[in-house]
C-alpha cells in the first residue's frame, strides 16, 4: 500500500505500488540515484544497489563522509529509473517518455558487520553480472572495512511506469504529423580485454544482457 | 572552479570543473534526477532537462505542487548520469564502473513568461529529439499553461568521470581472472508508428542516435 509519501499524484493510472513490480525494476537497474539532506541541501548522487529481500544495499562510499556523520540512520531518497522509449505525439505537449522507475524512502543505515557486509557485497556484484563473483578475487578484511554499504528497508517504495503508444488529443489525430515511439534500452557491446589479460572473456561477460 | 558543495572528495582525480565537460554530459543525458527537500526529507524524481547556455531548465511537473509552494527559489540538486561500461577487475574490491556524471546546485525558480516558458519548452524538444519541435503541433496558451518548468543557474556545477581499464592492485596482476570492460550505451531501435499514422518515420526518428 501506498504511503502519502509515496502514493503517485501526477498521473496517478501510472503508479504500481506491487513488490513484484518495485522488485523487478530495482533488479534490472544497474545504478541507482541516492538522495540525503545536508544543511537543508539535498544531495543527489549516482551509485549502485542490489536487493537482497526486503532490503535494498547501496553502495554508500560516494556520499559516506557525509552519511556517516548520522548516527542511526539518515533519511533518504533512492531513485532508479529505466528509459524504455521516446513517445512522439502529433502536437509537442503530449511528447513522453516510457519509462519505468522506483521510488524508495526511508532511514539507511551503515552496514558494520563482516559477515553482513560481505553478503551485502556479494549481492551488489551478482545484481550487476552474475556469475561474477566466484570467479574474481574474494575481498581481503581491509578491502570489506574499506566499503561503505548502506541498507534500506523496502518498507516505503512505490513504481511509477508509462507504457504504449502516444496518447493524442482527439482533434490532433488527423494531423499529418508521424507519431510513435522510438524505443530505447541500455546495450552491451562487445567486451575489451585489459592489457595482460589472455583468453576469452566469460560467457557472463560475452553474452551480458541486462532485463 | 569548484565550491565547496561541489568539489569532488571521493576519487578526487575524477572530478571536472570545465563547463564544457559539463555542457557536454547535460546535452547527452536524455534525462535528469531531480532533488528537493519536503519536511527534511529528500526526495528524489526522474525528469526532463534541457540546457540553454548557463541556465538548465528542467521539466517541473513531476515535482511541480510541492516545488511551487517554495516562493522565490527552492534548493535543489540535478544530477545526470551516463553509464559507459562495467568494469571487471581481478579483484572484486577494484570493480567499478566507467560513468560521466554531473551534479548542479543551486535555488530552481518557476518560469512564468509565457515566451520564456515556450523558449524552455522548445529546448526541452530540441534536446530530447533535435528537429521535432517544427514537426508537431505547436502549444496552445493552455498548454503553455500547463507545463511547469523549473530554471536553475549552472553556476554550481561539477561534472566526476571515470574511463579507462580496470585498476587492479599489483598483486593481483598475475591471477588467472579475466579482466576489462563490458562497455554499455543507450542504444534506439527501429521506430514504432502510433496507430493510425502512415508514411515513413522522419529522419531524425529513423536515424536516431545519442551522443
Amino acid at each position: 500500500m501506498p504511503t502519502a509519501r509515496t502514493k503517485v499524484k501526477r498521473h496517478p493510472e501510472r503508479g504500481d505500488y506491487e513488490r513484484e513490480t518495485i522488485d523487478a525494476i530495482l533488479d534490472e537497474s544497474l545504478i541507482c540515484h541516492l538522495g540525503f539532506v545536508v544543511d537543508g541541501q539535498p544531495f543527489v548522487i549516482p551509485t549502485i544497489h542490489a536487493r537482497d529481500g526486503d532490503t535494498l544495499y547501496i553502495h554508500g562510499s560516494p556520499g559516506s563522509r557525509m552519511l556517516r556523520t548520522a548516527k542511526g540512520g539518515v533519511d533518504v531518497c533512492v531513485t532508479v529509473t529505466l528509459l524504455d522509449a521516446l513517445v512522439l505525439a502529433r502536437s509537442v505537449y503530449n511528447h513522453s517518455m516510457n519509462y519505468r522507475s522506483v521510488v524508495v524512502l526511508g532511514q539507511a543505515v551503515e552496514l558494520t558487520d563482516r559477515e553482513e557486509k560481505l553478503r551485502a557485497m556479494r549481492r551488489v556484484v551478482e545484481h550487476i553480472i552474475p556469475g561474477r563473483w566466484e570467479d574474481a578475487r574474494q575481498p581481503s578484511d581491509a578491502e570489506i572495512k574499506g566499503t561503505t554499504i548502506l541498507a534500506l528497508p523496502l518498507s516505503e517504495a512505490s513504481a511509477k511506469i508509462r507504457t504504449g503508444p502516444p496518447i493524442d488529443d482527439e482533434a490532433d489525430l488527423a494531423l499529418p504529423v508521424w507519431a510513435g515511439l522510438i524505443p530505447l534500452a541500455l546495450e552491451p557491446a562487445e567486451p575489451i580485454a585489459a592489457e595482460g589479460v589472455h583468453g576469452s572473456p566469460p560467457t557472463y561477460a560475452a553474452e551480458y544482457e541486462r532485463a
